[in-house]
């Protein structure tokens, strides 16, 4: 593929370069020293759950890799491992060696479903950090100046506002940097939110005498809520490892304005197929079946055809129907969920033992929210006794899941 | 001596004691531990000529060392190996090991003119520094935040001035700091200048759980120009090195509103003589007897007795006779000059040959400024051949130096 033609491919979808030809001038060097580029991803081990929002990068590194282009995974162990020494932070405390082990393996598991993670390259930043002294340390230190680290948004907005920063955080973006001038990285990816670390990879190589590497960023995807990110914190997110049945739910809750957005970032239909979809729409098509079509290709990707169309059924068993009774109800029997203590059994030690996959306090806020019903009944105390409710008996629990409880 | 006997001493001349009751606190400390204090002075090998300004902070040291604690000297040598990377400042261009150790030297030789060195500990900064990692370095920068440097005046205007910061820089004091908490220091003494770096070790000594040292500053003796302080950069110092004319001079130059001042920072008199003598000042005495008392004074302390009296022998010769023919001339020989290409000698040449010490570019605003003579002729080009000048003629540089030049 001829170098333009690659820069067509790639560019789609993408919302920042810097420089502005990044592409073609990367895809030109690669072309003219007779090798593959290197393109960089970092990955912070502490929060290993993947999602649609981490998939727009990722789905971008694939057509990296099928152009035959190299990508590595920087995993920072090194910065994981510290965690955030003030403890301020309870999301940056430090990560024992055995958790960063667990959390790369799970995360390389999950980029397996869009990578073919055996050509990739896998590095731990401890590699060349740990081994760092002082000097090296200062040396690093002094390439970047304050008003430089400032521009960065976060940083900026904290001080302004009075917030502590602790100086060690100034050194992160360094660190990610750093790892840039190691492995020689010609791009680096990320969302538009990791612009300024990545540019400051560019900017330490260019300062050790070496071409400086280019940043494509891809939008942030917005949360299934509308919300401007997806993020599990926000708890909006449709995870890469979601059943199928819960993935397709989840496409089909987000607002009619996401619908645009989401076929362009997260389908994998061409290009013409899109501009069909779109046409349709503008035409006046039921918004609905463009989302089905989404659900549909979603599921397709990360699961398979089949649990797609199975998946569509259930969706219009369980949504299209209006009637309760009419729903399709997961057969449960009360002595398979294994209770440790069934006579003390309280309507949340259900909702765990029905949904182990949910923390009990997402459970707890759908009860308090009224998403729970015993037989159609809503119920919001979670201290509710079920001995004395009847077996068989039917509970829904949020909008996606429904269960008969049997003897 | 009793606690509060020694604190009476050595409270005299302090400007900022942290915290208030720093020296009560700490020499109670001592004797419950029945141990000296460990008084810590950090030294910057750039720059070894000490001059009267540090003299202030050296003197009052000398008086814990009477006392019989214990004088640590941090020799910075780590930061000087390394200096500002970036290369913008060039004072701070880094030093090799032989400079820092001839620069150590020269400045140990110099404190031995205050303090009993026998009885220092002398440190070198390296000790400790070169071998701390990555995970050490960020580790210190956690436990300090951006608003804490920020509160560092020169910081804090050079960011608001739009002045780049390099973010090594903002090590520099942790790393400061960081030299209190491996001497187990008590008590760090600096200028007021030196407040905030003090203060930051301890904050990192507390930051360990451990007692934080207390802050003693002692005043910045003002320059011999009037201007707010004593330092080589602004040519304005009298050296501990300088000679004993050069010295008695000097002190004879400054304004006489400082006479109060240098009879309290630079004198050794006893607080009773101090005491009469600015009584004596206050009821009409010429300010010019006072003067005289405070420069035989500091003579003595670097030089001797007799090289004071000699002093002010020469001293009123120089310069309370008013006429220049009766000055006394040093007699130089041009043959002795050893000029490189006497033929072509220029008259910033000759000056240079008579005044070694002195830099070129000093020299050069000295003549541009009109402070040069030649048998009793003001001559401000620096480029005029000596060759037509009759041998032998007199040559006047400045306010104290006067040189007949001989064939």
């Amino acid at each position: 593929m001829t170098v333009a033609e690659q820069v067509s491919l790639l560019q789609e979808n993408v919302e920042i370069f810097l420089p502005d030809n990044a592409l073609a001038e990367k895809l030109t060097l690669a072309h003219q020293e007779n090798r593959p580029l290197i393109i960089k991803l970092g990955f912070d081990p502490t929060a290993p759950d993947l999602h649609l929002g981490h998939a727009v990068v990722l789905k971008k590194l694939r057509q990296f890799q099928e152009l035959g282009h190299t990508i590595v995974i920087i995993i920072g162990d090194f910065t994981a491992r510290i965690g955030d020494p003030t403890g301020k932070n309870k999301s940056r405390s430090p990560l024992s060696e055995e958790q960063v082990t667990v959390n790369a393996q799970t995360y390389v598991n999950q980029l397996s479903k869009i990578l073919d993670v055996r050509k990739c390259q896998i590095r731990y930043n401890s590699e060349w950090l740990a081994s760092m002294d002082m000097s090296q340390a200062i040396k690093l230190l002094s390439q970047v100046t304050l008003a430089q680290i400032m521009q960065r948004t976060d940083f900026n907005n904290r001080f302004e506002k009075g917030l502590p920063i602790s100086l060690h955080e100034l050194m992160y973006p360094l660190l990610q940097g750093f790892d840039s001038t190691q492995i020689l990285a010609d791009i680096e990816m990320g969302g538009t939110d990791q612009l300024f670390n990545c540019s400051m990879g560019r900017q330490l190589q260019e300062g050790m005498g070496k071409v400086g590497q280019a940043v494509v960023c891809m939008p942030l995807l917005k949360g299934v809520d509308g919300s401007a990110k997806m993020s599990k914190s926000e708890n909006n997110i449709i995870g890469l490892t979601d059943q199928p049945n819960e993935m397709f739910g989840k496409v089909m809750s987000i607002p009619d304005a996401l619908l645009e957005e989401f076929l362009h970032l997260t389908t994998d239909f061409s290009p013409l197929q899109k501009q069909e979809m779109l046409t349709q729409l503008q035409h006046g098509d039921n918004p609905m079946n463009l989302k089905k079509q989404i659900a549909a290709n979603v599921v397709t990707q990360y699961h398979s055809a089949k649990d797609a169309t199975r998946a569509l059924t259930f969706f219009q068993n369980q949504f299209q129907n209006k009637r309760f009774e009419e729903k399709a109800f997961e057969q449960v029997s009360f002595a398979a969920l294994l209770l440790p203590d069934p006579a003390q059994c309280t309507l949340i030690d259900l909702c765990k033992a029905l949904k182990p996959e949910e923390s009990k306090s997402n459970l707890k806020r759908l009860l308090e929210a009224g998403s729970v019903t015993v037989n159609g009944q809503k119920q919001t105390d979670a201290h509710l006794p079920m001995l004395s409710t009847e077996l068989p008996f039917k509970v829904k629990i949020g909008k996606r899941s429904f269960f008969e409880v049997t003897a």
